[in-house]
């Protein structure tokens, strides 16, 4: 797929799944072509309408009638960590209790501890199997989140690390500092202190060397409270930066309002939510991302609020959630299923999940996310017959060819 | 991996997961090497004790440290099908009833009309993608049944196909006759009248031809009953042939009990039975066959009595159940995600139901299932720290090397 006529890429024969805004369901064109100049999409429609100039001296792609659809997006992840937690997983199905996998050494701890101890370059090689695993299924933009150092050098060394998979690979990485994601053990748990030490050097030393991209926190009993957060956002805003937050997982503390106020991108798990919550997301355009790995994976019962959502005209944005202690999930395809299957979202809602409101939830829309003149030039080609099957199928990946950037 | 030596082929460096029957857990042994001759294991074991004739003049692969087990096998799937469901699961997630679906055509009936559509080579060509995605992650041996058919010429044609899936590529194929699957449209009702034919005509002439290693049958109130189920099996023991049964998966019609009274190689599904029902099992040697796929995607509640199982001293088998219409899934790796995260069974349970248990429940235990001598050479060699992460993991495939039969 070298580029012929100045770097213009042409696929042609194929039916697209555009997914953009104002179209019905997932703006089939059955038909179609996408041109590509310079790495952004030319034109993105109808094969027959699409301009000459577009066609004349370019090398055009035959797709054979393959479907299209925008490169996918994996909007939350914690790709990249240390070791992995599959003993604590052993122990647990053997009938350990949680006291006894955490005095085994179990739980976050763990995490912490053994990305403490790995260099910058340890934490690139083990985590670049992960992303290759996304990559394999059609992502072109990923985002991670720091929140396994929980110190300024650890913090920023994740950061540092996740920057560089993106030089590794063709593929578009998005950071989100999530630095008040758990007490370290040598805050002795005085979480008070440890969100001062995140509000005043953690977050403002990760501005200043341009290593985030957004901020983030887990507010929750096991974590931080709303108080707490509201000055993590504070500083966060005071530097520019966007956030979200992981909000309601195991209870209601009024996280979804809470992000809401301070007109986060995405408040993400939702499993508690309540109307109150839908209604001031809805208002402040906050996406809701769903998180169906981590709900599996930790056997939890009670669903995030679908139906509120829905009702309320709230965005949902589907992710993997990938982190080692509850979500060791690296296919977005296998997410699709999981949401539709254990939450009932729609074929349509989990398509758009994955792309258009995956790249809203990381305030990139206007540049990817769905199939339109003038975005990124991220395609996902694959060999299926109608875009269900996506969703439908456990454990295969029928990607023909992944585009990122026109190449 | 070419034979220098008379077909003599060694594999050190390796850890193992012998999974010999007589061994605690997963039979490990931590500096372990193998041996195969002419197909078959030589040697599995330290490698300080290899006997050293076997690795003279014998070109050995470094495995670096990596983990084999023994190669993979999908003990329960229906992989010979023709075109998919996917829109049907559209359909429900939509909101359609089961009502709804079926009368736009969908339900087992549009496998049976696709299927009688498609010819054999047609078959195969759409069944290899699916066979494919197993055996990259290591299945060396998998079971297929015909029961889209369900007359004569497409019974046989699907049991073809599946014949000649072995020898399209280097993996084992079971083929099962599961003539009992469904009533067909033209038999208006009558199922007494279609067990004849099964049992009279169809499986006569699968066994004149050599085409099933064995005979199943879904006894259920929507498919057949008990008695019905009796006289297939009455059928498949004067023709010689093993049986299996899918049994007590929606409702209690003590099918358990019907597969032990017949020393049925396994039961399959299971959340239904009842005490009796394992202790049956148990006496007759039946295997359990756990299939948490169908479970998942159907949205069951009821899970297989796995502590009877287990108190009883039935061995359960862990399998994809791979088919359109209530598991498509084709990834033995997710399914023991499933089979642990669902219902609870352990790391060395779910490792013994895809490799030793899955050999027992086709009747392979003495040719595979095991890395030990005699047995033939299938193995899966992994890029992992500890066996537990082949369970924990989910969409993600660490497969380093499949060997079959020594190659
Ligand atoms: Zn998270
Ligand atoms: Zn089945």
């Amino acid at each position: 797929m070298k580029s012929p006529a100045g770097g213009l890429h042409l696929w042609r024969n194929a039916r697209l799944a555009t997914m953009a805004e104002n179209t019905a369901g997932l703006g089939i064109v059955e038909k179609g072509a996408i041109a590509a100049r310079d790495g952004l999409i030319a034109y993105a429609g109808p094969e027959a309408e699409m301009p000459s100039s577009l066609a004349q001296g370019t090398e055009s792609i035959d797709c054979e009638g393959r479907w299209i659809t925008p490169g996918l997006i994996d909007c939350h992840t914690h790709l990249v960590y240390a070791g992995n937690r599959a003993n604590e997983f052993e122990m647990r199905l053997a009938g350990a209790t949680y006291e006894e996998v955490a005095k085994a050494g179990g739980g976050i701890v763990s995490s912490v501890k053994s990305l403490r101890a790995a260099s910058e370059d340890e934490l690139v090689a083990q985590t670049l199997p992960r992303l290759d695993a996304l990559m394999a299924e059609g992502v072109t933009t990923v985002e991670v989140k720091s929140g396994y150092g929980l110190d300024l050098a650890n913090e920023t060394k994740s950061l540092r690390a996740a920057r560089r998979l993106g030089n590794k690979r063709p593929v578009t990485v998005r950071t989100t500092c999530l630095a008040a994601h758990a007490l370290p053990p040598e805050a002795q748990g005085d979480k008070d202190a440890f969100i001062d030490l995140v509000a005043q050097e953690i977050l403002p030393a990760v501005a200043a060397e341009g290593l985030a991209d957004a901020v983030d926190g887990f507010c929750e009993g096991i974590a931080f409270s709303p108080e707490q957060m509201a000055r993590v956002f504070d500083a966060a805003r005071a530097l520019g930066l966007p956030v979200k937050l992981h909000a309601d997982q195991l209870s209601n503390l009024h996280g979804a309002e809470l992000a809401a106020r301070y007109g986060a991108l995405s408040a993400d798990h939702l499993e508690y939510t309540d109307d109150a919550g839908a209604a001031a997301m809805a208002k402040a355009g906050t996406v809701a991302t769903i998180l169906p790995g981590a709900y599996y994976f930790i056997r939890e019962t009670k669903k995030p609020p679908v139906g509120l959502f829905r009702q309320h005209g709230v965005k949902m944005a589907v992710a993997t959630d990938c982190n080692p202690g509850t979500s060791p999930l690296t296919s977005l395809l296998l997410t699709m299923n999981m949401a539709a299957t254990l939450f009932g979202l729609t074929v349509d809602e989990c398509l758009a999940g994955v792309t258009r409101e995956a790249a809203r939830a990381l305030g990139l829309l206007e540049k990817t996310g769905t199939l339109e003149a003038g975005k990124s030039a991220d395609l996902a080609i694959w060999d299926i017959e109608r875009p269900p099957e996506l969703v439908y199928r456990m454990g295969f990946n029928p990607l023909h060819a992944r585009i990122w950037r026109g190449q």
